[in-house]
């Protein structure tokens, strides 16, 4: 029973699990332009929601790399119904570039009567207004491999060719048992089902923890994709995932090592600088009406914690590794220091 | 719009606000038998829901005082329907004492057409099958001070007469802000009343913390009732509270002067070996399908921290003043180890 009630779909099989809409538009923008959409700077607009572990990624690596002048960003607001996220934060509820009031239109601009999930991240043809892909893995590996030379001077490589296959093969663990492994509790619809995602979930941070326990980043000795992959889930433990998708064996804060490396990332320009806690919360708990039918957001939790000291410099790393980190935000994508009251 | 679906019955007002339904059977059990019931051994049943906190007071308070023999106790299980607690966990379905399915029965005898909540704990006569009392304030009140010609040799005092302006006036904060407030919490019907209880909760905590971190009991050097009604609330908060009522600024682990005190009790006879954190969890999550449509029960929190050091006994205390703590549970009222899974 598909709904698109969630950033990408939710689908409940019969035997009650969770199971994602793995089907996206699967067109690449590449330096060759094989799919028909070559690599052009300020041609290309990424759409996202902040609220979106899967679009925050991208907003993440587009930030370390430079890529702001080379490829502009839509900021849809953080709820949306069943049909598809809004610009309803830009001035009159219109993307001032695109002209749209909802993402679907660039949906339906190339594929009339589209019947899958309208998902961010997706990347949309200012030329045409069409959307290009909305195939989320894709769009930040193509922005280290594809954009390269439009790279800020001193980009750090997220992606560095002779760690690929660790990354990689780190990434799919993550993926089924974390990124997607707290939907899989949050909507299981038996017991049954949830109890064995909870499992898997937990078993997986318990890996998790002991592989991050010396080692500061996950692949290597610098920040890389494998990284920015589990942040987004990491923000969004405790103010989300621990209580509406019942991911409730510990709040991360009381994982010592994965909220030492979450408040690490966190601190690192490009990661936490990123982050809307409010649109975060309000995301999950207004627009899952069927496990919050009230749509009241809570109020916790307390976020002071994420500025204390992690003492992850111990264990080395070198978190750019021969780059630098990325300048100040943009003044036009700075994120409202009232959603993140920390700061 | 009354609904039986707590322990108490839920309202909530035209503002959004939970108001918990107080009309009880004002009946008392006492010595002089003014309301028609005098204190009799063997003649009174305390029927309770490991589940439910309010009952769960009477639970530890009879253990306390060792009224076991005086007052027999029945089990109600830890979920029920709109109209009663049910005796499901009895062989058969049924009360061996009182013949009785459902509690609703013990009402109805009493007073046929009986419209307002079915609550626990209830005191029932068991010559007639009538219900006595559900007046929950009453019935712990009335244990330490009526009971008394019953109490097992060297029980505490719970309610010493010194004290008691002191402890009814903690009491009463106590009961609004906290022990009911969890509830305004996760009943409120609009943002508002939420956003004003969590506000009212988490400062009551503060103050609470405050007032316990250098003084090892709530009123006086020893264990009292007002000691007992906090507990009850505090042991159920990361369980069910945190999550389920978004009661979320912090768990109760994160919160270092409550959780040592919650611990220092819980480690103490007469109060943890009355937790039945399977029970509590079921009865939340199963029955409040109002805010958790699935009925799924979370597998978290871990338990484990509960039996670490309390290091509480620094401040001082007498926890039984001049009596001594309860012996061991009765073997028909141990609670399943695999329920609370700590020990």
């Amino acid at each position: 029973m598909p709904e698109a009630t969630t950033e990408s779909g939710v689908y409940v099989d019969p035997a009650g699990e969770f199971t994602r809409d793995q089907r996206y538009i699967a067109t690449r923008i590449t330096r060759d332009g094989r799919d028909g959409y070559p690599v052009e700077p300020g041609r290309y607009r990424l759409v996202v929601s902040r609220a979106c572990p899967w679009a925050s990624r991208a907003v993440i690596v587009r930030r370390l790399l430079g890529l702001e002048d080379a490829i502009s960003m839509a900021i849809a607001g953080p709820t949306h119904d069943k049909r598809s996220w809004t610009f309803d934060l830009a001035p009159g509820g219109r993307d001032p570039v695109l002209g749209y009031e909802r993402l679907q239109e660039a949906f339906f601009k190339r594929f009339p009567g589209y019947d899958r999930g309208i998902t961010v991240p997706a990347m949309v043809d200012e030329t045409t207004g069409e959307v290009v892909t909305n195939d989320y893995p894709w769009i930040t590996i193509d922005m280290s491999l594809e954009w390269g030379a439009y790279h800020r001077d001193d980009a750090p490589d997220l992606y560095p060719e002779a760690l690929r296959p660790e990354i990689d093969a780190v990434n799919e663990v993550v993926f089924k048992d974390v990124n997607n492994g707290v939907y899989r509790c949050g909507f299981a619809g038996t017991q049954e089902a949830y109890d064995k995602a909870y499992t898997r979930l937990f078993d997986r941070l318990d890996w998790l923890s002991d592989r991050l326990a010396d080692q500061r980043y996950l692949v290597g000795d610098t920040i890389t994709e494998a990284d920015v992959r589990l942040f987004t889930t990491l923000v969004r433990f405790d103010p989300v995932y621990h209580g509406h998708f019942k991911c409730n064996r510990q709040k991360l804060t009381e994982m010592p090592v994965l909220w030492a490396y979450a408040r690490d990332l966190f601190t690192t320009p490009g990661f936490g600088d990123t982050v809307d806690f409010d649109h975060i919360k309000r995301h999950y708990y207004e627009v899952h009406r069927d496990i919050n039918p009230t749509g009241i957001v809570p109020l916790g939790p307390d976020l002071a914690g994420w500025l204390t000291p992690h003492d992850r410099e111990k264990l080395g790393g070198r978190p750019f590794g021969d780059g630098t980190p990325p300048g100040p935000v943009r003044a036009d994508e700075v994120v409202p220091p009232e959603h993140t009251p920390l700061r």
